[in-house]
């Protein structure tokens, strides 16, 4: 990366090369150790480059969180809006499920630094969390309007949806004692089509 | 606790006066600052009397949590054993998922010293969660023999049931912007009550 091109200037550093270092960083030597002095010697660039776009170390790691699990939902969400049904809402919240949970950044922050991952679990949601309930609450929507999903406020809907997809992110290992992750995912996809199947709520 | 009684003989110390300690010495310091010495000091006993029961703080923190989250749980499920059905069973969940997220040992936890539960809510599970998970099993026997559940392997659903619970109990509170928790909670009652209602899966 600190190669420079062949009129002798150095190539344009963009937002994702620096995300990128940062996740290589992190699969490397841990979120803990993800300074961003350690992000701009991969990148061969100085420390300001990279402080120049973001304060601190936290605030790259969660740009990271932002893209990589933004990005993730939203390729399954795409396939959702263009052929809405409940079925396919479900499939996009369990793809993200086990698509998040096999991830290997994720798997890094939770079996290295934990602690880290901390106030998204008991206190606050952050940005990544916050883009996916949107976009859950947009799907809800959809669905509601072709009678697929059943009424109720799309926001509160979303969230109880979130809480559990979550579980099953970051927990699921505790419960896949002599079961499979896929037979736990079969029953996250029982629960949530069930859960927002239209008719008498109980 | 340090009196002596009327024939200059020590209390009894009972397993359940140490254990009210800890959760005082919780309350009062916190999880971290909860040493046997200071377990001891409060009974007013010597060191020795509380080591010789418990080698360490973290076990007796897990003896705290056991009785605490067992307890509450088998309060409530015991009602549901003498009036089995599908809505009891649901409602000693929700119940459980209530008073754990109410109780103020888990909210001095989760508050103060998060730290310590995190192991129970990526890694493993912890002795009261395998106990609350037993009895989850078998409220679903129950349920099933009645034809009030439906039917597949109760210790998968039990699994099922125990992640969606847990992530309301631990995550609720970043869900709750602009929502109640009750709100949360009859959401949680329809999931689970869908989730278990016999019919066809999907």
């Amino acid at each position: 990366m600190s190669q420079k091109n062949k009129l002798g200037r150095p190539p344009i550093l963009t937002d994702e090369a620096v995300l990128d270092a940062a996740r290589d960083s992190v699969l490397a030597v841990g979120a803990r150790h993800t300074t961003l002095a350690e992000v701009a010697r991969r990148l061969g660039v100085s420390r300001p480059t990279v402080y120049r776009r973001w304060p601190d170390a936290d605030s790259l790691l969660a740009a990271l969180h932002t893209r990589e699990w933004t990005g993730l939902v939203e390729r399954h969400a795409a396939r959702a809006r263009e052929h809405p049904s409940r079925r396919t809402l479900v499939g996009v919240v369990v793809a993200a499920v086990t698509g998040v949970r096999a991830h290997p950044v994720f798997r890094k922050f939770r079996d290295v630094d934990p602690e880290l991952l901390l106030p998204y679990v008991f206190h606050r949601r952050g940005r990544s969390t916050d883009a996916i309930l949107d976009t859950i609450e947009q799907l809800l929507r959809i669905g509601q309007a072709d009678g697929q999903v059943r009424d109720g406020d799309p926001a509160l809907l979303a969230r109880a949806v979130m809480l559990t997809g979550q579980s099953f992110v970051i927990s699921g290992a505790t419960m896949a004692d002599g079961y499979s992750l896929t037979a736990l995912d079969e029953q996250l996809v029982i629960l949530l089509d069930r859960y927002l199947a239209p008719g008498d709520p109980s």
